[in-house]
């Protein structure tokens, strides 16, 4: 494992994907990271504010949906697996992690 | 001016900034654009989910931040100027980019 | 129950609350009653608008911090059981409930 | 004025409204009220969390959109005026006012 990543992994867990799963994820990060590299550019050609508001508007959008899908998708599998085996604590660590990313 | 950025300066106007304020953008910039490079290596390293939610959840956040800053920018300078200069389409323009970025 | 709000519950289910549980919850949607009604009474003494927006503001963090305890509770006690019990449509139904409520 | 309300108008500024427009304010404000009184009933009749849940998101987005249209009556009067007559306070107001209300 990557040296400097390895404190993101803040779980301990892992989560073995299929590889078309990790494929699309990978897909949409590498795009997300493409805009930010477009909103660089465009401050290097002095865009107008509102121009690049709308663009790192556009970014973190996409970023949101990405987060939907990867709950979802955690749902369906982690969850319901953990809470059948009778691993109540995945519903504290549901709950934590998404009091994170509620409105 | 950059063949594939070109159709993101929507507005058709350009806003000048000290080599300063470029070069914090562009840093912010560039951190956000390394933080998802990170979030892909995790992916390949099959991090569980929650660990990924949480760090694009920090992604975002600091691109609201961003957002923000850039936005005050914007009033003290453009906004103030073009309203003193009596542009008063310019408070349409605020108009339609807050809708976009409020909740 | 109530003609008008029948519609209101859409899922047709019902959950038993304890006397206490449901008091807390009465009690702080009649806070936020009362906090809308003090907004109206701004609006008719002329209040300044940014002094609204705050106000107005601070219902919907009041009633963000709502949703997240109902959502926290939903998960410990419907959510479990329901899986447990077989019920794997209950994480379907979280799914649909979690892409309306996360940002 | 009420002496209940008093401390809510904190900027200590007045903004004179046409009686169309502080009805169509009230109108809107009234209806969260309702709102907010038909999710107590749900409460009281047992109403199944996720029920409540998309009730109580109904009412912020009613707010949220309500601010979002307060905002721009706001920046079109108050705001434009401010600037014009020299009172460049009224960017920085402006600034600390959407920080809050942005995302």
């Amino acid at each position: 494992m990557n040296e400097e990543t390895k404190k993101l992994h803040m779980s301990g867990r892992r989560k073995k994907r299929t590889p078309e799963e990790q494929a699309a994820l990978i897909r949409r990060l590498k795009k997300a990271e493409g805009q930010i590299r477009g909103i660089q550019k465009m401050v290097e050609e002095d865009a107008y504010c509102p121009d690049i508001l709308m663009q790192v508007t556009a970014v973190t959008s996409a970023l949101n949906s990405f987060n939907k899908e990867l709950l979802a998708c955690h749902l369906r599998s982690c969850v319901s697996e953990d809470i059948r085996a009778g691993r109540e604590e995945a519903i504290d660590e549901l709950t934590r992690v998404l009091q994170k990313l509620m409105k």
